[in-house]
């Protein structure tokens, strides 16, 4: 009797390559019989089953290594494979722990999987899944799916699933699920614990035993760690906790996940407007709405439209990626009018068209500092849009001083490069002033999104680095006409 | 009896703006006060006394306010306030918290709050934590605080406190805990459930106990929703898990953290490469870890060092975002010299100064997306190195439409400008091209990193936006020269 995991990188990584390589084997011995039903018109019927058994036997060996698998390893190894491996390990995989991997895999590794199901294949992976998990797959499924589970599904549970899709992706109401231990006050730490035995099997993550009223009003939570050291002959309200951290169900997830970080928490209670217990929310949940939240905030400051999967095909991505580029390209198009306007300027000194990128890059990069640390700090609630002006002030501060230093080294290289003081001196205030103007918008341009109710993240790389590629242009080149002519 | 705590983010915020009105007003009679010693040389005693009672009596207000809040929320509000302010409510912070908060604040904020206390009250506030939270505090703590607290020690505590110091940061031995509860595996679950009564209290996060030897080899995990349900007189090795996932210290917590979430742990055992128990991890370390992480790429890729204190002074932020602000400066003044060797083609035809940035800054986009996707999946562990030159190619599949596409658009537009057919078809190429460069570069830049071992997110975005800068330029200029000159 050992222990039998251990370093559960490795042997997922292992897991990986045996697949891998079990896959790989499969293809050699498919183009292999390919090639020899091309070659010749009778088939040598004793070698055609040599190979058939040795197909099977592949496929067999890859199914039993897939049988010992985790859900949660199969979806990873299904999210590293390509498209067609993709589909040949998801046909092996055994159909009871069909669901369990739909819910594990990313949104577009989902949808993959999905389209290559049926409707009785669907109804069969997902009918026996809770509430709450059916309804995160319900998104991505066939609406005539959707419906025949509704159907196989108690009344309860029907109510269940209809309150959980009643509410946002990113509200705690679509996250929570049903599986509450419930006890009355008035009862002995004895009777609870004779209570719990009666169970088979206690919901995940049970840290806390949630106590009601008559009307089912959460009147404070008992934890299974204060419950094992209690004095069994003592009452459940004596023991219980009554300062408790709850949830409404329209609260937002990322606060929700916030709080979960910030008191440590394993499981909290949903309660309604009158404090009734109407579900509790999970710590796994909560892991997964961090992981999405940041990767969300990543992929839009980037200009991706959602989370991509890796293999998707080309016209996927392209999907993904164009809106942004569009944008980036109308943005890159002012800022070439911008310039096509000082063209005069630019003949008469071509020096102009080598050194304004430095002024619009410079812009560029540290506008991208600025916003990103305020993205960051709104998305983590630690600033409010009324202290937008004090920061403001301080990224003047840094902006200045980082034009003079920078803008200063960049002018002397400028002086010495074309011999000409005035021009260093035009490329310095312009270097100065574009970052100014960086300062000025990375903070800005996230506050206002958050002011009003759009997500700060939102493709605010673009954009910030379109105000300060116009703006640099502008400000060089309108400088330069002004001195330099 | 009904349940106080509700809506966790709406009570934060609501805690802050107390803070901050109290804050304000102890404010105003400072100044009120300040004014009055100015005007007048002798002071009206009986004035100056309603003051200073004023004075006083604020400053309870917001000491009884404080006392009330958890020091995670008092962290937060540390967090949110400006330097001064900062320091004044750290003053007023009940001392026995203070060593909680200072765990529980930012990197950057607790530097500020540990510069304003003396070594006895640093030692004051440490000496009563744990070993693996001593070891969080450690590299920010003076040396001799450090010392002064481990001689304070008993010897577990110390070799304990040695040992998680001796691991990495982003090691788990450096993130392990020692509040572990033992047990053999020959004993009855009524003998567990007894042994745990005398506890006066289960350690945090406690969801199973750990099944060891005589030599403290790990047999196996007994959760405690198993224990509750068993039968009282059922052997524990009959109930246990052998199956369990366990880590070693050298282990990366970023692995840790992603099996954690794969399978919804709550804690897991430390072993050593015997199979020795030495520690646990819990699931709060790790919800750290992937904000922490998420947070590091998302400031890396925008090329800053490290998280900022929002309200630092100007001198940190500059610190903080100078190296890759030079790095930039840089790469900029290359793609400036490769503009500066075609000075003379656009001499001849000025409008290629204008429509330069376009082929440059719709290669960054493009480039930040692809390499955005990459430095994700890299992080989660969805592509191995191996499978560069497949992603390579998909990349290229999208570039080479995008080019044609886009490309043409604007190739289009520019004819139509410049009433130059060539003009444009050189546009549309260069376009083309350079999008192909930033499909190559965003695969390439990530992969090579990760493979040299370091962090593919380092500073990412400003090195593909150096290469499709200075090779848009390259390309569209080197092309015009050729075809149009």
């Amino acid at each position: 009797m050992t222990v039998v995991e251990r370093k559960p990188t490795d042997r997922l990584q292992d897991s990986l390559s045996q697949v891998q390589k079990l896959l790989e084997r499969h293809r050699l011995v498919e183009e292999l019989v390919h090639r020899q039903e091309e070659s010749r018109q009778e088939p040598a019927d004793k070698q055609q089953l040599v190979e058939n058994l040795l197909h099977r036997q592949n496929l067999t060996e890859l199914q039993q290594k897939l049988a010992q698998l985790h859900p949660a390893d199969i979806a990873y190894i299904l999210e590293s494979l390509p498209l067609d491996d993709r589909l040949l390990v998801w046909e092996l995989v055994r159909s009871e722990d069909d669901g369990e991997i739909l819910l594990e895999v990313s949104d577009a590794v989902r949808e993959s999987l999905i389209e290559a199901m049926d409707s009785d294949e669907l109804v069969a992976a997902v009918e026996d899944l809770d509430a709450d998990e059916l309804a995160d797959l319900a998104p991505d499924l066939p609406r005539q799916v959707v419906y025949e589970v509704m159907g196989s599904l108690d009344e309860e549970e029907r109510a269940q699933l209809q309150s959980v899709l009643s509410y946002q992706e990113d509200q705690v109401g679509a996250l929570m699920d049903f599986e509450l231990v419930k006890i009355r006050a008035d009862v002995s730490c004895e009777v609870v614990l004779r209570y719990l035995r009666r169970f088979d099997e206690l919901p995940d993550h049970t840290d806390k035993i949630f106590v009601i009223d008559d009307d089912d009003i959460l009147k404070g939570v008992l934890s299974i760690r204060k419950l094992l050291v209690s004095d069994p002959d003592a009452e459940v309200s004596e023991v219980m906790a009554t300062e408790v951290v709850t949830f409404h169900p329209d609260d937002h997830a990322e606060d929700a996940a916030l709080a979960f970080e910030r008191y440590d928490l394993i499981t909290a209670p949903v309660v309604d407007g009158n404090g009734k217990l109407i579900g509790r929310v999970t710590v796994d949940e909560m892991l997964d709405v961090i992981r999405e939240e940041s990767e969300t905030d990543m992929l839009n400051m980037a200009g991706l439209k959602e989370e991509e999967d890796l293999f998707a095909p080309v016209i996927d991505s392209l999907k993904n990626r164009w809106a942004w580029l569009a944008i980036n390209l109308c943005t890159a198009f002012v800022a070439s009018r911008v310039i096509g306007a000082f063209e005069h300027s630019i003949q008469q000194l071509v020096a102009l068209a080598a050194l304004m990128p430095i002024v619009a890059g410079i812009g560029g990069n540290s506008g991208n500092q600025t916003i990103t640390m305020i993205v960051r700090a709104l998305a983590m609630g630690q600033m409010q849009v009324g202290q937008a002006w004090r920061l403001w002030r301080k990224e003047l501060g840094v902006s200045v001083i980082n034009g003079l230093i920078w803008g200063g080294v960049i002018g002397v290289m400028a002086w010495v490069l074309y011999h000409s003081f005035a021009l260093g001196l035009v490329m310095t205030v312009a270097m100065t002033l574009n970052l100014v103007l960086a300062a000025t918008m990375g903070v800005l341009i996230p506050t206002l999104m958050q002011k009003f109710g759009r997500d700060p993240a939102l493709g605010s790389s673009v954009l910030i680095t379109a105000c300060t590629d116009s703006g640099g242009f502008f400000i060089f080149l309108g400088l330069a006409s002004l001195f330099l002519m």
